[in-house]
């Protein structure tokens, strides 16, 4: 998506093509461009990010198809402390893929294959599509708990590495709830890799930590039993009708939902495709309701004042292939960036309960400046809030910052996707022991994209600086020179 | 259940004698024994209603089977003026079928076909047990959304009539919450009777009514997709972690279940078919949750120190045909007051996000007199919350009263069960205007268990005043003669 620079032609570094000699049969990947491409994800949302991380690029990508040849790949890399930055699709925004410190990209896309679909459970490789599981899974009447807006090219590995949720966890929450992720097998960068199955909690400790404290071969997740959904966008003259009816959506347990957004003008106006379906400055709710509900979501609709601009069922859905999970999420963010290249974005949650409330505050402050796209879900506790992707109109960094500042001094949470070391995202600080202690005994040569996790390895002095790769430890660096 | 007293054969009355006349081919019970019977609910479970109401009893008992029969049968009734009770299988708690005014018991105990399921929405006549259309929905992958206790018996026209919810409302909320009762077909009680589809909010004016505003033929429903439920009790030694431990697996959103149920020692102590499972003395949890949950599930047992002291997986519990969901809801009321006849109990629910705390409040007030026995649910705003159904060790009417105000006092609410007329329970208060226009709609006559509702037909003097039987109005009382 992004215009990634003609990088200059280079050839591969020795320890590169030392590599490449000791495993020959291995897919390789090192025309320059492919290269470029493959080093990046959807980190272009932020300006920030953008310039930090645009000209990051690894050596050389490799795209292993068999955990043989998987194995053979880490433990050459870790025989010659070469940097391994693991990739799914690259639909992450946080640089999850970009190494900033050189050395192998590993593809995991081509590790694709479905294990098994049971009542409940799936189990596949970490480089599956989530749209592939998708199919899989309701040729059996499930589908999954959880669908990033962008499953038709993300992997499951992917999701799990960097992903939070999506549609469906409005029912189920986030990833990261107990259930919805089971197990997972797992890789050591070691000289002899072992492989290992955790379960549960344990599995978690390799959750959102962007690949960096562990290779995640295969995933069991737990499933939902399918709905035919209806697809709907009512729009609405007025903010708070619109806000008000999408949160009565979201809470009406008698409703069967996969999604609900809110989606407060001007967003409406930034999604070109369906712009005849969304009269201009109007206020959106886009939902999936379960069929059997429609009568009660026109109740709805009608008690508030909303008029239904689109609707397909099921089977209109299916036969069209178009859906409207692909204009929720971060591909509202991706619709109106392609519009109006001035735009990024927030990452926020409200507290459960004071959604409406902090919504309509934050909208009388910052209204014109940044455009409130919430989506509501369940948190890790069951209670319904809403994660909240605004845009913005960017103007300078230090401008952002005070927006997100704004944000927290309101008790709005701000999940910054403006940076890219772990610990200063999602996670919010230091990481807890047992997700260190999964760093040491998974990556205990620190390879998985050096310079991502502040608190790997301990560097005494800049502990509390932004860790770029200039800054990332000499035996790494070293390996990559 | 309850010791019925022999009642002294007596002859239906002249107008009774007239309409079995008039309806020689309907099913008419007349035996005194058998009317007796089946003019009795669980009202029992109340001394207070056992005083009021365990003298009430109908004239005779019609069962018709198709809706000429009814139609017949309720167009004779209005010419003659005879009162009619609608009645399910009695397994109400509020004399939902104990006729105020005699007349005549219509039981659609025969009235029970399934006309359909369909994907997320079955529809049957009112008489069909719910242990039957769980089966029918179960053929098709799917199930109910709320599910009494008494399903084996109790017929779905008495669940709209006088149930609340029960097993699923976790989910689901109460029947009440729209998308859960889809639409009704109800007869209008007139010398000619016309029959209505109502939808939605308009079928839902007759739900908790006790049928006392329209006779429901048909009901349509939302169904929810089946799962394999792991049926477990949990004990503990402790009050605090059994409630915590309760409290967290309910709320927890990647753990599908269709059933929490704290019971508080002693409260176990009454479950003697249990007994074996449940240690003298201990706090328990009875759940059901879908079975890839149980991994995530043991670790939550183990957080909180429990031990799971009964495990039944699915094909277990449906080889057995015996299911915890037996002694939930006022399952856990009746096997307790079949070893205890002193126990009363005690109808209440807590402010949605503070249950936790108030039922711990409540413990130290009131503990040893009242036994906490709580339901873990979605309210119709979805927000999760308990209902309990307190056991109450019975004094004195008085000390009753005394025992629910100290709950109000304290924002718990008391859906009082100790009485019999619609606006006293449940409903709080005078109707609404579009429930009385249902009623003049459906029974112009007044003729739907006269004295049931205290605001029909609206008495200027009396009106506040317990409408007991004497007390009904001279036309209808003048037709039961």
């Amino acid at each position: 998506m992004n215009a990634i620079p003609d990088p200059t032609p280079n050839d591969p570094p020795a320890t590169i093509l030392a590599l490449m000699d000791e495993l020959p049969d291995l897919d390789w990947i090192t025309d320059a461009g492919r290269v470029a491409r493959l080093s990046q994800d959807f980190a272009w949302f932020s300006p920030v990010l953008d310039r930090q991380l645009k000209d990051k690029r690894a050596d050389a990508v490799a795209r292993p198809r068999t955990e043989d040849e998987i194995r053979a790949l880490v433990g050459a890399c870790a025989r010659h402390r070469v940097p391994i930055t693991i990739r799914g699709s690259g639909t992450g925004n946080y640089g999850q893929t970009t190494p900033l410190a050189g050395g192998v990209v590993l593809d995991m896309s081509g590790y694709n294959a479905l294990r098994w679909v049971r009542p409940g459970v799936a189990r596949a490789q970490a480089g599956i599509r989530l749209g592939e599981l998708e199919k899989q899974a309701r040729a059996t009447g499930q589908e999954l708990r959880c669908l990033p807006s962008t499953y038709r090219s993300a992997t499951l590995g992917g999701l799990f590495g960097g992903g939070f949720g999506g549609v469906g966890s409005i029912n189920y929450g986030p990833l990261a709830a107990p259930g919805n992720v089971l197990g997972l097998r797992a890789m050591t960068i070691e000289a002899e890799p072992q492989v290992v199955e955790l379960r549960g909690a344990e599995a978690m400790r390799m959750h959102h930590l962007w690949g960096t404290n562990g290779l995640v071969l295969e995933l069991e997740i737990g499933l939902a039993p399918a709905h035919p959904w209806l697809e709907t966008l009512v729009t609405f003259d007025d903010f708070a009708p619109a806000l008000a009816f999408a949160d009565a959506l979201a809470r009406a347990p008698g409703l069967v939902k996969r999604e609900v957004a809110f989606l407060a003008s001007p967003v409406p106006d930034h999604l070109a495709q369906l712009a005849e379906y969304l009269p201009t400055g109007c206020h959106a709710v886009l939902s999936l309701v379960a069929e059997p509900g429609e009568e009660a979501l026109r109740a709805l609709v009608e008690a508030h004042g909303g008029a239904i601009g689109y609707r397909r069922d099921a089977a209109e859905v299916h036969k069209s292939n178009r859906t409207l999970m692909e204009f929720t999420w971060n591909h509202t963010t991706l619709h109106a960036l392609k519009i109006d290249k001035s735009l990024t974005y927030l990452q926020s949650s409200f507290v459960p309960g004071r959604q409406v409330e902090q919504i309509t505050q934050m909208e009388g402050l910052l209204g014109g400046e940044v455009l409130m796209h919430a989506e509501f879900l369940r948190n890790l506790d069951g209670l319904l809030t809403c994660s909240a992707l605004q845009l913005v109109r960017f103007t300078t960094e230090a401008r952002l910052d005070e927006i997100m500042q704004m944000h927290r001094d309101r008790g709005v949470r701000i999940n910054n996707p403006h940076v890219f070391i772990v610990e200063d995202g999602k996670a919010g600080g230091p990481l807890p022991p047992e997700v260190i202690e999964t760093k040491r005994r998974f990556d205990p040569h620190g390879l998985l994209n050096p310079g991502k996790l502040r608190d790997w390895p301990v560097r005494p002095a800049a502990a509390s600086a932004p860790a770029l790769p200039s800054a990332a430890p000499a035996e790494v660096a070293g390996a990559v020179a």
